[in-house]
């Protein structure tokens, strides 16, 4: 993939990227945004989410800590979203642990054209229907494979479906990209689920082949994660190299690191 | 004391360890609890605080950043986990600083059966009763012996009380614990008292004598200070420092460097 | 300007920083808060927060992350620190994004003697009635001078203005500083803006001649910046050098780095 093209066009067009995230990453979530060269803009007030959404090219939503007011200003901006043509992400952090995250996401998936749906694999499985265990924001089960929910519910919803995890796939349930890069250390380090999210929004802020930015935001990821793994210890200095990488290489392709396998349906 | 026991516990276990936490630190206690080798969950609605609770082997409150909101919250998590084992910490940030922090604790201190109870010199003294000072979320001055207050406060609740300082006390008010590890640097580090509770939270998820959970909690936290202070230059080096020494001495057990008294009352 | 002056009172008298705040920054604003030497404490609940301006030496005031309920504590917090003599710096972040940052800026105005306000062009040049563009909470044009339009507004308020840029400015009207201190890996780092207000505060906390002490704060803050650069690689290094290179030099004037230049009306 040419990962490169559409990291300029980020760094040339500098997209708004607007936030309704969790508490718990926001700092994270801005600054990788930053870091990969887009703006970012964090707002929830519901009297300002429509507005800052009519400015944006992408919508990231997150449900990591949310409550009733914070799914309604989700769904203002989303309405907005969906009549600018704004890319919209949602995270469905911890969906299948309680019933009003498994809830909400259903009700966001009802009211909005969502058009890239990220999660691990029992998230994802929730999501489309399909029996799996989570516990907190883990992935404990899933009943089935993965590859093949993941592609029936980007059918069902006509989105592109991300599942974290050991492969990542990213698929539109026609073409499917399995990618094997990526670190452990990055399970290790709280943030880097969430964080995901914002950078397929930067990539889905300019180029509107969603299918192809996502898979081309993950792969751009986790390369970062495998460079920043080889300079740090742990968690913590990992962290910080992860952001250099992010930054430093957003004139990249990685061509030679990619491990990509295409598969079209 | 084997810390390395209950650490092997952590990483065998992985507990969940629910936080209802504050917006300033919640990234570090997340990020310590997945460090130490447990998992963090943090969820503050009303509607889902009890079933995430449920699924938690420990509940951690901090009033950091409290509202009446928060507060509410607390008490319905808190009731689940009396019912279901789960243990609870209560970090009682900034108590004794304004009333609301304070009534609110001793709200909390009424309708739970909590713990573990932590706080600096003055919160703890605060919540027994004590006259002293505190300013914002520091310890100014105490009237009596904090070593003397903290054994009576825990016999009182049957609970046990963790005074953190420049020598740390855990006491169930028969066996107390002086913990004179740390390092000064930990002092100049926001959030290194907030993160504390989350990892006395994942030691006492999988040790149910709580007085030597905390107490080793606190012992290899402290620990983990001291190596990260020899590794770095400010409290920016330091913090990342941190999470990497907690992380890389998972499997330590740390004899030689342990500073712990302990008195039998 | 002689800047270890002030610093030394903020580590002699380590003043109270009182902040409500985004829930962005909101550790970052706390932990440089403490690099410097002051103590901050965070806390938004009406129902305390005019208790907690009680006993601080500064309220910083930032819509990184406003809703109406943050800005009724804002009001509340105000009006303590104007009876108490609490300095009020009010960080006007995203100020002409959309129309209720800017009315709510305006409102805050209206009720407070707000003693220094803090923006970029865009977000200065929107509360002084000026036609400005800002997009999220970056500046991209404002119709005439900013140099004249801050030192208008600065007398008009009777307050201090301090706009970020390449170029800052602090003005109260009558004198006026240029610094050209700074880096621009500042600006690849969320929250930079914001910790400034929180550094800006703590000057003030101690020097009550708040036109100086905005500037010896902007001037230390920058010059921090230019240190934490020349050893850092990208924006994940650079964050932890800048706070460590803030913690640092606490006892130094910087004199042979200073690149200020005083105008006087």
């Amino acid at each position: 993939m040419e990962i490169k093209k559409t990291l300029d066009l980020i760094d040339k067009k500098k997209p708004l990227i607007h936030h309704i995230t969790n508490w718990v990453t926001i700092y994270d979530c801005a600054n990788i945004t930053r870091a990969v060269g887009a703006l970012p803009i964090m707002a929830h007030a519901p009297e300002e989410v429509a507005e800052m959404t009519g400015i944006s090219s992408a919508l990231v939503l997150n449900i990591g800590t949310l409550t009733t007011e914070l799914i309604k200003s989700m769904k203002i901006a989303g309405k907005k979203a969906n009549k600018s043509g704004a890319a919209i992400v949602l995270d469905a952090v911890g969906a299948g642990a309680t019933k009003l995250r498994t809830e909400k996401c259903k009700e966001l998936l009802a009211a909005l054209d969502i058009n890239i749906i990220k999660g691990n694999a029992g998230e994802i499985a929730t999501l489309a229907g399909i029996e799996a265990e989570v516990k907190g924001v883990e992935s404990v089960s899933v009943s089935g494979d993965i590859r093949v929910i993941a592609a029936d519910f980007a059918r069902e919803r006509g989105a592109v479906i991300v599942v974290s995890g050991k492969q990542d796939i990213v698929t539109d349930g026609r073409t499917t990209y399995f990618i094997d890069n990526g670190h452990e250390m990055m399970g290790q380090v709280v943030g880097t689920g969430c964080m995901l999210a914002s950078v397929i929004g930067s990539f889905a802020a300019v180029n509107k082949d969603y299918n192809l930015a996502a898979a081309q935001a993950v792969t751009y990821y986790d390369i970062a994660g495998e460079l920043a793994a080889e300079k740090s210890d742990g968690p913590g200095t990992f962290r910080e190299q992860f952001f250099d990488q992010i930054y430093l290489n957003r004139h990249t392709d990685f061509t030679e690191r990619q491990k990509v396998v295409v598969y079209e349906n």
